[in-house]
């Protein structure tokens, strides 16, 4: 299906010297790619970002590393020769932004710590993730999106009251951290256009996390705390409905969500005319959302009475189509298989020289009414010589002479 | 304590005109705000914004609107007059930015359509959030962030294999929104820095949850779906041990996760060694990722057995220390506790004329090592004269003929 999407220009002319592996950092940098940067990953000859093995069958790159690269190119560089660590000084001489996530310590001990670099180009914005901020008390810890999640209160609040810490399928830890260094990144930007000045730009993967759960501390301003879990429900304790009731099926994900907003009384009284009980509408006993959440095992009975008549498409359309908020609990194949994705470009096929028909998540904002192209995420290598006389002006020889050196490898 | 805190003027200069409610818009909004841009909320004298008063105690707004409107300006408009519709054209003719998320088809209603204002200021940058996207078959649906949870997958693969489908505790479906759209808008910024052109631009709810599940369809992609829930653990099926593991304690968040990376096998062996349980190293039956896939119920236990012997925060630090991927699951309480959110900014007092002591998370990143000042909330309509005068340069006297024909509002 051709997808409604086109290449964006916005930040076309920007260059990114991008140093960052796995999820974090890479999801930042994708972002700026699809907003029309160029993107340069720096890998190491031997395998490069390890994200390309992970996970990963023989013969081509894991679609781990497809789904964060899109849209960049490759250049690889030995950083423990001479000669290696000097070309990545002087691309980032030529880089508008620079970015990392290597573990606490190891750019300072390559020799390309943020004093050094913004020191020779003063118009650098520098920016790094780690997994805990300076001035942490575990600081120098190592973290992963999981790890992420568990120190950032996000476990805690995920999970059924009864029940253990649930770990959220989304990656919060790792792209919810690349999204907010990416608005930073972007602001810095702004202000280097107008000032020629560069910043540096720290996120800890930690810190991050509370920026998600922003509802979780404004209950428990009202509420006290620690928060429980609450399972379907809202973090913030929303009035019945507000949770999945059962459907038709009886699969792991035959459900319907049901949400009335306290905001909006039309909703409860739409709801109450859907499943056939308009007698309540004038009962004293429903008028408020306080009443309605004393009454709350009486009304979930109520709801999924009648929404167990239904299949969870049935159930969201008929509700949906009625003005009450609901949704069905879609899983990831029903996803990829809705056409509608695909014909608005938010998934889109990947046209890549190793790997056939890769299906992926594409920038989810529309410019002007289209999606952004996704490009395949670049081969290990493949732009090395290309990047090296462009940014540096070297000529074909001046590579070859770096190959031969084994400084630089390059994609035959 | 005093944060380390300062104000931010990456976007000095840039209006942003925000018709935008509850928590997607405003999470986004606020994001720009921190960033420097001047935010001016336009709200109904009747209440304002609903999510002031959702969920909030008598005589102050909600600690909800606190947190996703700091660093704004409030300006009171009656949209149903025609000189208050009037004054918001007006409006957007001097700004550089335009957001909304109202329900579909009411910005249109009020004569506030991207068509109308792009037309008569072509720099404008017309942003708008809603729950599903244009060509969906639910584009007309209202939608919250649960209903964006539940119809993009994310609840799918949240909770436990043999439960429901759990709704994770942070607003992803919100914020998460928010964020995306606040990165779009920032290119656009950009671009119209060096163009004059605005650009229209739209995130739904439910096509940006999928850019925070990109791991389930990458793992999808290898393993065939639909994917199931996996608890604890990683989505992409992490070798153990990746899990939460039971520490003293026994309360609802002792827990302390521990993980290793397939991609560094030093991981696994300074854990043994932690464990005392150096008799594993050259043993043949666990040396592959892959091997200790095949004896999980084991490596759990065992690890599992060392776990009980410590409180959660001796746990990771322990492992910590070692060079081992571990995070103690904190719950909120805990994180409001911890003295280095505050000393480092990321968690800040609110300084509001009608709340006391109101503790919320910060903008996480840092920029020259500094966190980002934050400013209370706006009071509802506390900007009116002062915009009207700047923007629009009305004088005094004619702000005050507004207000008495009710066409605006002034807080006294």
């Amino acid at each position: 299906m051709q997808a409604n999407a086109k290449p964006l220009a916005c930040l076309n002319g920007v260059r990114v010297l991008d140093l960052s592996q796995f999820e974090a950092g890479p999801s930042c940098t994708e972002a700026l790619a699809w907003l029309g940067a160029e993107v340069v990953k720096v890998e190491n000859p031997k395998g490069g970002d390890p994200g390309r093995s992970i996970f990963a069958e023989p013969g081509h790159d894991s679609f781990y590393f497809l789904s964060f690269n899109a849209n960049k190119k490759s250049l690889t560089v030995d950083l423990k020769s001479a000669a290696g660590k000097q070309l990545v000084l002087d691309l980032a001489n030529k880089a508008d932004v620079f970015v990392e996530n290597f573990a606490p310590g190891a750019i300072e001990r390559l020799g390309l710590g943020w004093e050094v670099l913004s020191k020779a180009n003063p118009r650098l914005i520098y920016a790094q993730v780690k997994g805990f901020g300076e001035g942490s008390p575990h600081q120098n810890n190592l973290a992963f999106d999981m790890i992420a999640q568990a120190t950032g209160g996000v476990m805690s609040i995920s999970g059924y009251p009864d029940g253990p810490p649930v770990k959220p399928g989304p990656t919060l830890g790792d792209t919810g951290t690349g999204m907010l260094l990416a608005i930073s990144i972007l602001g810095a930007l702004f202000e280097q256009k107008a000032t020629g000045k560069g910043q540096r730009i720290q996120v800890a993967m930690q810190d991050a996390m509370l920026h998600y759960i922003r509802l979780a501390f404004a209950t428990q301003a009202r509420k006290g705390g620690p928060l429980k879990r609450v399972g379907d429900q809202s973090i913030s304790g929303g009035n019945p409905p507000c949770g999945i009731f059962p459907c038709k099926g009886g699969g792991p994900n035959d459900y319907v969500y049901v949400y009335t907003s306290r905001t909006n009384p039309e909703h409860w009284k739409r709801l109450l005319g859907i499943i056939g009980r308009e007698e309540l509408l004038s009962d004293p006993r429903y008028q408020t959302p306080q009443q309605r959440t004393e009454r709350e095992a009486e009304i979930v009975a109520m709801i999924g009475a009648w929404t167990r008549n239904y299949d969870k498409h049935e159930a969201m359309s008929i509700l949906g189509r009625a003005g009450i908020p609901a949704g069905s609990v879609l899983d990831t194949k029903e996803l990829i298989e809705e056409p509608t994705f695909h014909s608005r470009g938010i998934l889109q096929t990947v046209e890549h020289p190793e790997v056939d028909g890769y299906v992926m998540p594409a920038w989810p904002v529309r410019h002007d009414g289209a999606a952004i192209s996704v490009k395949a995420s670049p081969l290990l290598g493949e732009h090395t010589g290309d990047v090296l006389e462009r940014w540096l002006g070297l000529d074909s020889g001046a590579v070859d002479r770096l190959v031969q050196e084994k400084v630089v490898s390059r994609r035959n």
